[in-house]
This record gives C-alpha cells, structure tokens and sequence, in this order.
C-alpha cells in the first residue's frame, strides 16, 4: 500500500477493529487492562498486521511486542517507534493504539527506502498503570527499572503481575533490554491546547515532572447551628482557602497546572461544620525550577490557609517525579520534518506521562509527536476524538522525522524517501 | 428534698442513670432512638422520678409523658416545662434529659408554694429527627403539625412510626392536644459561647430560621496534566470561591451563620479535574430579614462563583423555616429570675431546633433558658458537658421562672416561693 490516503483509511479501520477488542456488550468504550487477555488479543492482531508489512515479530519476556524492518547497517542502534495498547476503564481508540498504528503506516511507507538503522514498531505492554498500580511497566521492564517486588503487586481479583505473564505465555521480564539509538512516539494530545489554537501537531519539550500529596486540614466540628462563624475553625473552608490560592501560584509559573481532584470530609453531614478535610493535590511542571516552586507552594500554602482559618495542616508528599526534557535531535528532526511538508508543529510540554518519558530518563534520545484531539481534548473516554487529516499528517511527520535519524547516525544526513502530501 | 444542693446531686445522678439506658455495650456514648424501648425506658424512669415527687402521671397517644402538680386555680391554663429523652447515635447526657430533669427538680421546689396554675414536667418523644427523618415528633403531634403520611415513614430497618408506637403500647396521636399557657425549655447551649465569656446562662430571643440547599456546580472534567489552567473549567474551584464568599456575607449578618457540611465530587480521582462538585448549604438567622439576605446570598453567590470559573450552578431549595421569636413576656420573667438571684444571663439566638419552637410557632408564650455547655460547647457527642454549679442556677432560674408566670396568670405577679442560692 503506497497511497498515503489509503493509508488514513487503513490507520482509522484498524483503530477501530482495535477498538472492538475489550469492548463489553452495550458499552461504548473500551476496557483493555494491561497484562490482559484482551491486551494481548490486541499486540496478536498488531503482530498480524506487522508480519503482513514483512517486519520480524518477536516479543519478550515482559510481553513487550517489537517489529523488526532490517536496515543496511547491522552495527546502527536501532530506532524505535510505537505506544501501548492498554487503556483506561471505558477508554477511547486514539490513546496509546494511534502511535503504534501511525508508527506501524510509517516504517511501512520507509519500506524499500535505504537506511541504516534497523527500524522498529514497538509496543510496550501494560502502560495505563490502574489495574495493579506502577503503570508503563513494559518499558520498565527495558531499562530495567522494575522494582523486585514489583511482579507480586495484585489486582483487585488477586491476580498478581507474575501470574498474569504467566497466563499470557510471557515467562517474565529479562534483567535489562537492550536500549534503542533513538525512541520517538506519536501520542494524542490528551487535551484542548492544539484545538484551540487550529493547529495539528506539537513536538513534546519535556515530559512534566509530577508531584503528588494529600494534605489534611483538621480544625474542629461542631453544630452548623450552634456554633458562630467567630468560633469556628472550619477544616472545609481552609481547604477551599487553599485550593483558591495554589491555583493562583500555579497559574504564575510557566506551564505548570495544579488540581485537587479529590476532597474528602470524613463524618460530614449538612448540620455539621467539618472538622476535617483531606484533598488530594496534582502538581505538574515541565522544568525543575518551576517543579520546585510548586512543591514548596504545597507545604505553604497548605500550612497559611490552614491557620488563617484556624486550622493545621498535614501536608504528606506521596510521588515526586522529575520533569524529563525531550532530546533536542529528535526535538529538531521532528519540527524540520514537518516544516518540510508544510505542517505546522508548536513546542509542547507533556503534562501527561508516556513510555517516551522511561526511555528518555535512561538516556536515550527520545522525542514525542503529539496529535490534535477534539471535543476540548478530552480523553480517556469513548468520546476521545483526533481527526483522519491529523493522522495522516502524524504518519507523514514521522515517517520523515525517522528517515531524518536513520540518516542521521551517527550525525550526518542521508536523504531518504519520505512521504508526502499525507492528508495535508 | 429541699437542700439545694442535693438537688444539683440528684439532677447529676439521674442524668448518670439516664445515660445507662440505651448504651451500647463498650461504648462511651448513649443511642436511644426517639419511639425506641430506650427512649421508653428513660421516658418510664422519669415517669417513677414524677411519682416520687407527687405529680400525677399521664401518657398520650403519642407517647408524651406528663407529670402534673396541680394548682389552686383550676380554670387557669397550665404551665408546661420540660425537653426531651431521645439521644443522638452515640450522644451525650445533657441534651434533652437535662431540661426534663431541671423541670422535675424546679417544680419539685414549687411543691407547698401557692401557684394558680398547674405545673406540668412534659416529656415530648422523637426530638432529634435522625431515626424516621422529621424530628420534634411529640410538640408537633400536641400542635396537629403531623402530616396524614407521617406516621408511615419508615426507619432504616423498615419499621413505621406506627410500628414503633404501637411495640410501645401507644395508639397513637390525637388530632391535636390542648395547649399550655405557657412553655419553657431548659436546654445545654450545644455552642461556645457562654463558655468563651464566662456566662453560665442565656435567654434564647429566638430560634434561628434554616435554609437548607444543594448547589450543583457543573464545569468540565479534564486530564489534571493536560489540560493548561487557563482552559479549565474546574466545578470544584467553584465551589471553593462559592465557600469563602458566602462566609464573608454570613459575617455581616447579626447572629447569621452558613455551613457547607458536606461535598461531594461524583468519579472524584487524585487526576482527573472535578467536572461537578455538590455541596450542601445549611444557612441560618434569627431574624426574617437576615433569614433572606442570607437565601438570597445562596442563590447569587452561587452564580457569581459559578461564572468566574466557568461554570455553571444549580441551586436546589430542600427546606425553609422561618425563625421563631420566643415570648417577651417569658423571657422577661427569665431575666427578672435570674436577676434575683443575682445570675448573669444574656439574650443568644438559639441556632439549633427545638420543641419550644414548635409550640412558639403555634402560639404558646414561649421562652427557653440555655446552660453552659463546656467543651467548647461540643454537643451530640460523649464528651458534652456541663458543670453541676450550672446545673443548680438553672434549677433555681426556671423555678423562679415558673413561679413568676404562675402568679402573672393572666397578668399580675404574685411572690411565690422561689429556691434561692442554689449553686450560685
């Protein structure tokens, strides 16, 4: 298949054949868990489709599924390109599928063009992270960042990773993979920004680093009655204090968001004043600096509103991951590769975390393509929406972006065959 | 039992032999359901108490509990004192059962003075309002305010107040009972405020109206990664704004107070951005005028933090009381009573219901004393306290009370006995 349109048509049909694997009986969307039967229904039909595009399948001990197109120098490091194909409880089509299927229509489109490196479709298993907790566990199990005990955690049936690998025939992950030259993923944006602004593509600048905390307000209960509003010490009010206030400080950092997603108040009753109120907080930032500002605004902020409404706080950090920039190479070779077919690519952090971010802390140079989603970004959800024109431009960008570092190893250009005029 | 002292000893011991009824086994607390056979059997050991003191005991179909000293003027409309027996689930000794025991012991010291009218300790059931919804179940069945359908709601094991009546031998309530005279409630504040300056005793002015409501906030929900702060629209944020100005407009009210007791974010999770958030709104004042500034304040505040974060607001109306002045006359004669004795009490709004605002409703020349409560004013809970010198000025206040209203019948005073110097 060479028609570039064709290539659209055949990217939306096997997204949604993808998508009718793990769709419970009258629900709309899909439910593929990691590890999963379903999961692994899909990697079989991806291997399927690999194998008629004349790539080498194999797999690894993690379940991790690679499709091997030989280039003409066997000492390059390989290039890899591909996603997940997990998703979230009643997910939608585009998130993680749409990179292993643009990456799948791009080696293909580079097939019988001259490169060096070996080029490969990866897809890493188990990305989502909700049925036993980590998440991004096939590209884990690569770098060799799993932790030991990491193969006992369960899921809510007890099912536990081992046993899952083990019903799947994987006989478990290898010590360490053998890392790849270059890592670049196309993933859908997961929110409103290109949308807003009309325009296709971003080129990831760094993945964001995550903070995550609980922080708990106590004060003191008391009758909603009774009680003046001079006497009170209201934990609930404390917390909105402080959810009004570390929105105000995130705004002022660049890029950077903060959320309270979810607010409990244990015992609370209409005619009770809350004594207690735990919320969590989610702060992101794609630098260190501003990483750093948002952190030290928790504690802050949380221990201000806390006394300005009579209060404490108990501010308990529970993750903090570090921002991981995007390789500047792969970085360029994605915006001359789009600049070359005319398509518009702004920077973009990543608020979001991806496979791409495990490749790029270990060191190799890594790069992510982001893809427009419509309705206002949304994600996860059956409504979850990128557009046919979009991914045909994504396979062009990154058809071009993988030529670019085929030929670019180890860092002169070779001018290899790209596809054009895709859905532009 | 004429020594005062004895009397405050008494009060405290039967309160102790109250708070035995209906404990559960291991427990700090006491549950006596209002229609329970805990309720019944603190409402039967009263009924003993009333008997030892010479007063003629009655029940009604209901299950209210009278003890009658009769006056020498019978044509005189009676003169009715007392709370009632039902607890909260793990509560306290002192709300309710004080005001029934406080009225035993202040008429018991009227017994051998001359008083026109009959002196009634009333015992009113199923106050607190938890077990069948409602609350005030025995003022409400003597003023005819019960509902045809009242008696068919059901508790959380599927037994009617029918049900529960008839198990306790009641046939139940009569179209409406003949009202007192007068009425007086002696009730713990249940708030800080005498505590916080120093005052053992107030005369309630009024008992504050309620506003209850549900306000719905809907925005949109969003990945707390990707979606930048500037696109959000976070219905969680809104209600946060919301919270902090609706205290700011209760604070310029006289005596007004607003509560959000309980929130709720439907699919809340540490990651993704509230789309919706419902609070409950409890607002209340003692005048009309304030009552409606702060209902009008629900309804716009609501909009106004809605619209600044984008979203919008849904404010649902679940009930509104009118706030009941108590009787000037009452209140009066409580004032002059504790002058007398030379006991400071001031005028405080009572926040929370009671059965003195049932009859006030309908009527009746109605005041109520509070006590001290310690604590902080902590109410509904095993650790409400109040100390036994303040019990014994509140013997002695409302029996001076009582005996003022018995010789102002229809209007004049006459100088009955009055206890002096209890626990002053």
């Amino acid at each position: 298949m060479s028609n570039d349109v064709d290539r659209v048509a055949r990217t939306i049909e096997r997204l949604d054949r993808l998508a009718d694997l793990g769709r419970p009986a009258g629900e709309e969307g899909t439910t593929r868990p990691g590890l999963s039967a379903a999961e692994q229904g899909a990697c079989e039909l991806v291997a399927e489709w690999m194998e008629e595009e004349g790539l080498a399948v194999s797999w690894d001990g993690a379940g991790n599924l690679f499709g091997r197109l030989p280039g003409s120098d066997g000492s390059a490091a390989e290039i890899w390109t591909g996603s997940h194909l997990d998703t979230v409880p009643n997910g939608g089509r585009f998130d993680g599928a749409l990179g292993v299927i643009v990456g799948l229509e791009a080696v293909s489109a580079l097939r019988g063009s001259t490169h060096g490196p070996t080029l490969v479709v990866t897809v890493f298993r188990y990305e989502e992270g909700w049925r036993f907790g980590g998440g991004c566990f096939g590209s884990r199990a690569i770098t060799g960042d799993l932790p030991p005990d990491e193969l006992d955690t369960v899921d809510v049936d007890g099912v536990s990773v081992r046993d899952a690998l083990e019903a799947l025939g994987f006989e478990g992950p290898a010590a360490a993979g053998s890392l790849p030259g270059y890592f670049v993923e196309v993933h859908v944006e997961q929110g409103p920004v290109l949308e807003a602004r009309g325009i296709r593509h971003a080129v990831v600048t760094a993945i964001a680093g995550i903070g995550g905390f609980t922080v708990a307000f106590s004060g003191a209960s008391g009758h909603a009655g009774t009680v003046p509003l001079s006497h009170r010490r209201d934990a609930f009010l404390a917390a909105a204090d402080f959810a009004l206030e570390l929105r105000r400080t995130a705004s002022s950092i660049s890029d950077a968001v903060a959320t309270i997603g979810d607010i409990r108040v244990p015992g609370a009753a209409r005619n009770v004043v809350p004594g207690r109120t735990v919320v969590s907080v989610d702060v992101r930032a794609p630098t260190s600096e501003g990483l750093k500002r948002l952190v030290d605004a928790v504690e802050r902020l949380g221990e201000e509103a806390a006394r300005r409404n009579g209060c404490s706080a108990a501010v308990e950090t529970r993750w903090l991951t570090e921002p991981v920039p995007m390789n500047d190479r792969v970085r360029s070779a994605l915006h001359r590769a789009a600049e070359e077919l005319a398509i518009e690519a702004i920077d973009l952090p990543s608020g979001a975390g991806h496979d791409a971010g495990i490749f790029a802390a270990h060191g190799v140079p890594t790069g992510m393509l982001f893809v427009r989603s419509l309705n206002g970004g949304i994600s996860h959800r059956p409504d979850e929406l990128t557009a046919p024109t979009d991914v045909g431009t994504a396979i062009a960008v990154l058809a071009g972006t993988l030529a670019r570092l085929s030929g670019a190893q180890p860092d002169a250009h070779q001018g290899n065959a790209v596809p054009s005029g895709v859905g532009a």
